[in-house]
């Protein structure tokens, strides 16, 4: 049975010439990078090149670049140290943020570190500005915002700018969860009023365990794992060398053909939508997938019935993957936390299709041919 | 020219097998263990595999063990845990701790979550047990003990089960840093009186960027990084697949010849002090390495010439890879924080050699050879 991926938003495959650019540092190059001999320093150069090379891509400088476990970890660090080393009390995001992000706001909030307030959605997903700007202008207190630049499980995008500018206004931090658009946007840090952002190379076919945390240099923190003095005293532990060397090459060859294949993707997703609409009665689609939307994601409801309830195990059992939301709480079975901030209509089964560079339209055919079985 | 690699506790070179092991999940095998289908399932059953692999070998049940992003990533986790979720109020540790240790204690004293002590050493640079009991006796406050099973630089061996002991006459919670013992000696965690334990898989032949936490199964902490569920909500974050994997498969390999093996690196080890002895006038040895010390491990200090200044970076100039401390502060140029701690002579010079499998006596030979022409 031939696999069809549509979960490219919870993981997606390596690419082969990454795997390629990390093997030479699974093999021989295994020097530590903080050793001071030679041997080191070729992996030190290695991870020092892979800085370089995504700060370039990001139009950052290399010293806001730091590696890290993983976008999990980038948000934690970012808001943690925001509250504990830039005084921030207060803390504003949104009830549909990943969970790296909501976890550690009620972390903090429980522990009386801040305080959490969360902002207003459209209907459509999209956050209310205003209400953004309202809750900003109500407090004197120095704020984080949180809110990431497109959401993991309906894909829909807010306009980092036009946050970042309200930041700004009113001199707050501005963290954004990056990592279901980093490699798949184009980004220009410098000219992007944001404080952190958080990447991670498994979503753009690098590999997993792997994360970025941009910290804009006029930003200082201390560390948030302490230990020794790797990535300039910011990230302790012996370096990921390989993870480190594959969010590069992956990053790199995510960027290389941007447009050709983000339209690509794009087309894709609009072809499923075009094709849901037209083959399964009753579908609808969560957040704003013709507006401001990641075109890599697509969220649809379909109407609940008894062979519906069943939908992710039956189209696993054909071999299709997709998801009810984030990987991350599917183990939890409430349901998506996302899916119920916006849409809280409890007769329809939402589903997330995730595309990738390597799905293509007659995977979309066969899927909807499976899903107009199934409806 | 041949590189004779003698710093195998600032990092080892990974086992081909690992590699091999780790591989179909740097290929095909990019699920994410949290999807619920089946494609997801298959790298959650390698993982699970991990655990239980990694659980019979130490001796403990599979709910104790949790993998991470590294040995620094664990101590951060378990004496900050120890602090904010077991209320200890109090942290007895030794300057000679891993800075993982160090700067995390130092963290939490200077926001005055926890105070610390530091207990004395031997001159020997073992742990003074009955300094130890009258700092756990001179409180009734809830006290963390963390204290390291071998020492990195000067390979010292603490007995884990006369700390643990007296820990638990105290109520004391008692982690141990020990990174540079497994993979390298037999534990039966079942019947060791201890908490916390930290490892590290690049110690082992193991890839970097794997890490392991073991959690005694009564006590119950809250995770360092928020997030996702992975890890039985005690550690988010995709999961390290490839890592977690090669972490097992590393540490069945370091175990399976683990007598026959540390008695040729023992060998290796006794060899050299002997012909250090024989061959470089005024040499002498930090630590016990004739007594409790890892085999791994041997720490020599070189009369202060000025040739002998430049030791290091000669020996590099030869290929021989060997450090003057903990590779993890290696940048810092301050010289080693645990040598100042037990031997404050400033006319010498001192070097670390760690040992592996893949090192021969003939090795050992041309190092001495060397060091002859360079002090």
């Amino acid at each position: 049975m031939n696999r069809i991926y549509f979960d490219n938003a919870a993981t997606t495959a390596i690419d082969p010439q990454v795997v390629e650019a990390m093997l030479p540092f699974l093999q021989n190059g295994f020097g530590n990078p903080s050793s001071i001999y030679s041997f080191g320093r070729e992996t030190r150069l290695a991870i020092e090149n892979a800085r370089k090379s995504v700060a370039k891509i990001l139009n950052a400088h290399p010293a806001e670049i730091f590696f890290t476990s993983g976008g999990t970890e980038s948000s934690n660090t970012a808001i943690t140290a925001s509250v504990r080393d830039l005084g921030c009390k207060r803390i504003i995001t949104s009830k549909i943020e990943h969970h790296a992000t909501l976890h550690t706001v009620e972390y903090l909030d429980n522990r009386d570190e801040a305080k959490v307030s969360y902002v207003d959605l459209l209907p459509n997903g999209h956050i209310d500005l205003e209400h953004l700007e309202q809750l900003l202008a109500a407090s004197e207190e120095k704020t984080l915002v949180t809110l990431m630049h497109a959401n993991n499980e309906i894909g829909n995008i807010t306009d980092l700018h036009a946050v970042g500018n309200l930041c700004k206004l009113y001199n707050a931090i501005f963290h954004s969860d990056t990592v279901q658009t980093i490699g798949h946007f184009n980004f220009d840090l410098r000219s992007t009023p944001v404080h952190f952002i958080s990447g991670s190379a498994h979503k753009f076919h690098g590999p997993k365990g792997a994360g970025l945390l941009y910290i804009n240099e006029n930003v200082h923190i201390k560390p948030y794992i302490h230990g020794g003095g790797q990535e300039r005293n910011m990230r302790a532990g012996t370096e990921n060398v390989y993870g480190i060397v594959g969010f590069a090459k992956a990053l790199q060859i995510a960027t290389e053909k941007l447009e050709e294949e983000s339209a690509y993707i794009q087309g894709i997703k609009y072809y499923m939508i075009e094709q849901l609409k037209k083959h399964i009665k009753g579908v609808s689609f969560n957040g704003d997938p013709m507006g401001r939307s990641n075109y890599t994601v697509l969220n649809a409801s379909f109407p609940k019935s008894e062979k519906s309830e069943m939908l992710l195990m039956n189209l696993d059992m054909d071999g299709i993957c997709a998801s009810g939301g984030s990987a991350c709480t599917s183990g939890a079975q409430q349901g998506s936390h996302v899916i119920r901030a916006i849409n809280s209509n409890p007769n329809q089964i939402p589903v997330r299709f995730s595309f990738s560079k390597y799905n293509t339209k007659e995977e979309v055919d066969a899927v909807v041919q499976k899903l107009k079985t199934l409806i």
